[in-house]
């Protein structure tokens, strides 16, 4: 985490040097540890639970069946906000159930909202694990900032969760296709239309079992792409570093376009070199033969127009322990990708996410071309590599590591 | 309307043909007639209603005492739509009432939300008018057709506004400094976490009377700004001229910065040049001397960044019909503002937009200057004719004015 810190202030302290570069610099100030003060934290020690009622649990779906985001455990955490009582209300764990909210709700007309994904998965021990949720944590913290939202200590929010999943641990799939998604939310509730900072606040969790993210079977053929460059997903001095829903609004019309014309995601392009940015709702890795005869791999630089992925992140760390192969973190044009693969010198290009974990890319429609990715003729594709180091980690497979986190 | 709208079509045109401005043309696109079919609407005519008891009534607050959207109005307007019933259900006028929504609506992860902003004045012949209401519902369809929601017919919703308003008429201030503000609302309320376009939405409108948006006195003494070119609010190839919850909030912590430096509202800039786009939530204008030595006023065009607005649009028509001044709609930087300050050729710069009408700027702190504007110290501003002038379409001291919609 540390090394992850420093390496978004070290970009900052390169770009605020370049005039061009003056609108980034805002954004790489990912936390302010004299706002995130964790004594203005809600406290795990005060969680209520109330159960559901054995008439209010719901059946389980088969594992076959589930898709994303669908199906919902029997259970939720709730802590709300309000300046005027003091800040953070008592944790409660409740049965799932309707929030209840002012039409004047800030969250329904400025979009003051903001989220993170995260997965629990069951091991081939039994245990159930999370996937390094301090990062989502501390993101979920940046991101609040970012939208005058409050933020809260790390810890205390894993513990609560911790919690709502032993209640709701028989919905965590026996299988390892499938997981446990996990949706923690933090929304502005403020009953006023005035545009500013939210003085009152519901942060909440609910849990899904969810299969892939995507229907067809992308880890078979790779997915299909749509680069469009007239649409752009973040700019420099917006919010395209935070996981705001203000990020994904935007999208949606472009992604049903793409939909339309029988592609299965967007790849976001920026600036007027085409830069890849990220892929549906994923970062994105190329991995290529460079100009030395190596092989290495890349992905763009947390430069404020991308969100700082835990999949991301942990893919770069594990191939810079691997050392199999170079790793670099720059801006991928459009115009290289073309050039690499008219050389036979792009070997793969994959998104990265909680959701869809590790998904590869086989064909990018660009303009007028249509871009045919051979990620899947590989032999030993380096996306297969980190989809099953992943796994072995989130599954138990690698006892003890360090990235995963045991339920208790 | 027409000439609204062809106005868009031509800059379309134009920026066409400029490969670096190839991002911008998409969302020029205002709207689609085949997409907006009138027969998939709601209609008034199935409106149904149910009145608040009279405990349920709400004390109204002093005219003095009102600040912008704090205070509501005894009822609500609602109309859900539902893909897997047909689309749009009966619309219904009920008690104001606190919204139920699932934990994974999308409005509160993805920000699937947009609104309207419109007002009803009590003019001097006791007659209610709304202003050039059809004109919001246009936009609020544009804004459906950019978020994936639903459309509808904009006269059965203004027939169905204009009967609500009617029922809580009491609440329309009888002061000309007051009026009942209108928020129209849009939001996809699908229980599934999927990026996707919304298969339920909840349409819904409540009243609020206001009286100034800001606090200070700033028909008295302009407002003061912040324009700091680190933070952007609007880009090409996204969704800045459309009126959706994700465009504001990225705002509130740069508002927050601004209020804390001790001025009012940002001034949003954008591109290498510093290009001024809007102020707060308002559209801007400038007033001043161009190169020949004639007055002439300018805002800038509407290429994507900027929000069409109704009082922006008011004012253009306005001035052409009065032809006093030249008016151009083009782009305005902060190099030409300092320029034409040092030359003394600065007269005005205003802020328009409903809920503030016309806003005078006396100040802006631009990077480490601190600019004087003028605004205040010319004899007859013109930012004073237009306040007038619009103040008497809407308080019916011109009657049977076209833009006027009284209430029957």
């Amino acid at each position: 985490m540390v090394h992850f810190r420093r390496k978004l202030l070290s970009h900052g302290g390169l770009l605020r040097q370049l005039k061009q570069h003056i609108r980034w610099s805002s954004s790489l100030k990912i936390r302010n540890d004299e706002v995130v003060s964790p004594d203005r934290s809600f406290k795990y020690a005060d969680l209520s639970v109330r159960l559901a009622a054995p008439h209010q649990l719901h059946p389980k779906p088969e594992v076959s069946a589930l898709s994303f985001g669908k199906y919902f455990t029997d259970h939720m955490l709730k802590v709300f906000y309000y300046e005027a009582l003091g800040g953070w209300q008592t944790p409660e764990i409740t049965p799932l159930e309707n929030l209840v909210l002012h039409p004047a709700a800030k969250v329904l007309h400025y979009a003051v909202e903001l989220f993170e994904g995260m997965k629990a998965y069951r091991g081939v021990d039994g245990k159930i694990r999370l996937f390094r949720p301090d990062l989502n944590m501390d993101r979920m913290n940046a991101s609040a900032l970012r939208s005058g939202l409050p933020t809260f200590n790390s810890t205390e929010l894993i513990n609560c969760i911790n919690r709502l999943i032993s209640i709701d641990q028989e919905w965590v799939p026996h299988s390892e296709a499938s997981s446990l998604y996990i949706r923690p939310t933090l929304i502005g509730i403020d009953p006023t239309l005035g545009v500013a900072s939210s003085e009152s606040a519901l942060l909440y969790v609910i849990l899904c079992p969810v299969g892939s993210y995507f229907k067809t079977s992308s880890e078979q053929e790779g997915v299909s792409l749509l680069a469009d460059p007239r649409y752009t997903r973040a700019w420099p001095g917006g919010c395209g570093d935070r996981k705001m829903g203000s990020n994904y609004a935007p999208t949606i019309q472009i992604q049903r376009e793409a939909l339309e014309k029988g592609l299965q995601q967007v790849l976001w392009l920026y600036g007027d070199d085409d830069q890849l940015t990220e892929v549906g709702t994923m970062n994105i890795f190329m991995f290529y033969i460079n100009e030395n005869g190596e092989k290495e791999l890349i992905t763009p630089p947390l430069n404020g127009l991308i969100l700082p992925g835990i999949t991301r992140q942990s893919i770069l760390t594990l191939s810079r322990e691997w050392g199999q192969f170079k790793v670099s973190e720059r801006v991928i044009t459009m115009q290289e990708v073309c050039r690499l693969l008219s050389e036979n010198r792009l070997l793969e290009l994959f998104g990265a996410g909680t959701a869809c974990v590790v998904s590869p890319i086989s064909y990018i429609k660009y303009i007028d071309q249509g871009l045919h990715i051979p990620t899947m003729e590989q032999p030993n594709p380096v996306f297969k590599m980190f989809l099953k180091h992943l796994t072995e980690i989130q599954y138990g497979y690698l006892p003890n590591h360090p990235w995963a986190f045991p339920l208790d």
